[in-house]
C-alpha cells in the first residue's frame, strides 16, 4: 500500500514508518523537519523505501498534488510541546487545527479518503475518572495542544459525516521510547548532564500518567485499523497503570548513576499551567481488539531511560 | 455591566441585546453584518445604549482595542449556513474556529475573562442517545458547522484551564423565533411565496428535532449565567420534545392559507450531507438550575411561522 505519514521524520513517526516497511509499504513523508530528524529516517530513504516532501502543513498551497495515488494517510505532524501554548497561542491552532484541515483538504481534493489520527488523552481534561473511556464527556481540553487535538478530532468526524471519509482516531497516553526528541525523560537526562547534582522537577513530583513505549503503539495502531472497519474509529492508546514524575525523576538519577543529585521539586500540583496532574486511560477497547501492551508505565519508562541515555550520552 | 455582543445584529444576537438592555447592561456588539441586520439593533444604536462595531472576526489586526472595559463577552458570531460546509470547507473553520481563537486572543490581551458561547446540539453527532445529557461522548459532529463548535469549545476550555478564564458554553437546539433569517421555517415560506402551488422539503420529513423559542433561549442563557459559578459551565439548551420537518410543512402551509401546495420531498433520510437526521437534548440540567420552556416544539413552531409569516409577508 502507498501511504503517507505526516510527521514522518519525529519520533512516533519514524517509528511508524519502520513498522510500515516492514509490512510492505512505501511511504511518502511530509516533514517540514521542524522538529523532526531526518536522520530517523535516511536510511529507508536511501534504500528507495520513503520519498520525503519538505512541506509546511499550514500551507495548503501547493500541498495537494503530494497525496495523489496515496491510499491511507497518517496524520502525525503536530506541535509537539504541550508547554508552548503558555507563551505563543496560536502555535497549536496553526500546526494543529489548521493543519489537519489542510490535511484533510489535500485528501478531498485529490480523492483520498482514508485518515489516521493521532490524538491525546488530554481532549478529557482533568476532571475525566479514571481509568478513562472513550465514551467519556463532555471533552473540555486545558491545554491549547488539547484544543487542537479535539478540534483535529471533529474537522475528521465532520470529513467521516460530509465526504464518506473512513477514520481511526487514536487518543495517545504519554509516548515515550527510542529517539524521543521531547518529553520529560528526555527532559531530566538533559538537566542532569547541565548540572549533575541538581534535578529540577516542575510541581511536586505527584503527577501520576500513563506511559507507552512507542513500538507498542505503532504496533497496536496498525493492529487496530487492521480490526476494525466503522466510517469512523476511536480507540485509546496507553498501558495499563500509571507511574509519577517523582518515581521517573527517581529511575533517570538511579540509570543515569548522577546518585548524589538532588531531586528539587518547583511545588504545585501540576507542571505548568494547562498540565494534567493525573491521567490513565481505560484500555478495554484495544484489549477487546486483540491486542495487550507488553510493557506497563514503569517497564516502559526503565526502557525508555535505557535507551535515551545511550542516545543523548552521559558528559 | 459593560458586556460585548459578536454576532449582536444577527437573529439570536438581537434578543439577547434586547434582554441584556432590559436588565440595565451597556453592550458593545461587533458585527459585520454578513448576515447579521443593522435594523435589528437600530433603535437601541439610537436610544445610546448600543455600540455598534463593525469588524471582521477573522482578522484580529485591530480587534483587542474593543474589548477594552468589557466585562463579560457573549460569542455568538458564527456563519449561520451549516449547509455551506459541504461546498466550501473552510467557510467554518475561519468564522468559527479562527473568529473563536481571536476572541479569546483578544480578550487575553485586554484582561477580559468571562465568555457565554453559543455552540450547537451538533457537536453530539449523530448516533448519540436521546434525550442527548451533556456527558455524552464521544463528541464526533458530522458538519464541519458542529466541527467548528467543537473546536470553539475546546479552545474555550483551554483558555478557561491555562488563563483562567470563566466559561458558559450552550449547545443549543434549533432556535426559532422572530427575525429568523435562516433554517426551515424562514426557507419553507420563501418557498412558498416563490411558487405556492409546491413545497420542496429536503429529505423524506421525518427527521425530528427539537426547536426552542429564541426568547425563552436568551431568558435561558442569563438564568444559567446567574445560578452557576464554575470555571467552565455546559449547559444543553432546548424544549423538551421534537416536531418531524412533515409537521413543520404542513404547519407552514396551513398558517400561509397556501393549501393547494403539494409538499414533495426529495427524499432520504437526511437534508444534506452533515445533517442529523434526528436530534433532542436532555434538558434536566436546565430544568434542575430552575429554568422550565414554557413552549415544547410543536408551539415554539407555530409560534415562529406566524412571526416569520408577518415579517416575510405573502405574496
Amino acid at each position: 500500500m502507498r501511504v503517507m505519514v505526516t510527521g514522518g521524520a519525529g519520533f512516533i513517526g519514524s517509528h511508524l514508518i519502520d513498522a510500515l516497511l516492514k509490512r510492505g509499504d512505501n511511504v511518502v513523508v511530509i516533514d517540514n523537519l521542524s522538529s523532526g530528524k531526518l536522520s530517523f529516517i535516511q536510511d529507508h530513504i536511501n534504500d528507495g523505501n520513503v520519498e520525503h516532501i519538505n512541506h509546511d502543513l499550514t500551507n495548503l498551497e501547493g500541498m495537494a498534488q503530494h497525496f495523489e495515488g496515496i491510499e491511507m494517510v497518517f496524520h502525525l505532524a503536530a506541535n509537539a510541546d504541550i508547554r508552548l501554548g503558555t507563551q505563543i497561542t496560536d502555535t497549536d491552532l496553526r500546526h494543529g487545527t489548521v493543519a489537519t484541515y489542510n490535511v484533510l483538504e489535500s485528501m478531498r481534493l485529490t480523492g483520498v479518503d482514508k485518515i489516521v489520527f493521532a490524538s491525546s488523552s488530554v481532549v478529557y481534561g482533568e476532571n475525566a475518572p479514571m481509568p478513562t473511556p472513550e465514551t467519556y464527556g463532555p471533552t473540555i481540553p486545558i491545554s491549547l495542544y488539547g484544543a487542537s487535538k479535539l478540534a483535529a478530532e471533529g474537522l475528521i468526524g465532520s470529513w467521516v459525516g460530509t465526504f464518506g471519509f473512513q477514520a481511526w482516531v487514536f487518543r495517545f497516553a504519554n509516548i515515550i521510547g527510542e529517539r524521543g526528541t521531547h518529553g520529560v525523560i528526555f527532559d531530566f537526562i538533559n538537566k542532569l548532564n547541565a548540572t549533575p547534582n541538581r534535578l529540577e522537577v516542575l510541581g511536586n513530583g505527584l503527577q501520576e500518567k500513563s506511559y507507552m513505549e512507542v513500538k507498542e503503539c505503532v504496533t497496536s495502531i496498525l493492529h487496530v485499523v487492521e480490526h476494525t472497519d466503522l466510517p469512523f474509529n476511536l480507540c485509546n492508546l496507553g498501558s495499563v497503570d500509571t507511574i509519577s514524575v517523582r518515581q521517573i525523576a527517581e529511575t533517570v538519577v538511579e540509570e543515569t548513576g548522577y546518585h548524589d543529585a538532588l531531586i528539587d521539586y518547583t511545588g504545585g500540583d501540576r507542571g505548568w499551567a494547562g498540565d494534567i496532574p493525573r491521567a490513565r486511560l481505560a484500555i478495554d477497547k484495544l484489549n477487546q481488539l486483540g491486542y495487550i501492551p507488553s510493557m506497563n508505565s514503569k517497564e516502559a519508562v526503565r526502557h525508555t531511560v535505557r535507551a535515551l541515555i545511550k542516545e543523548i550520552g552521559l558528559r
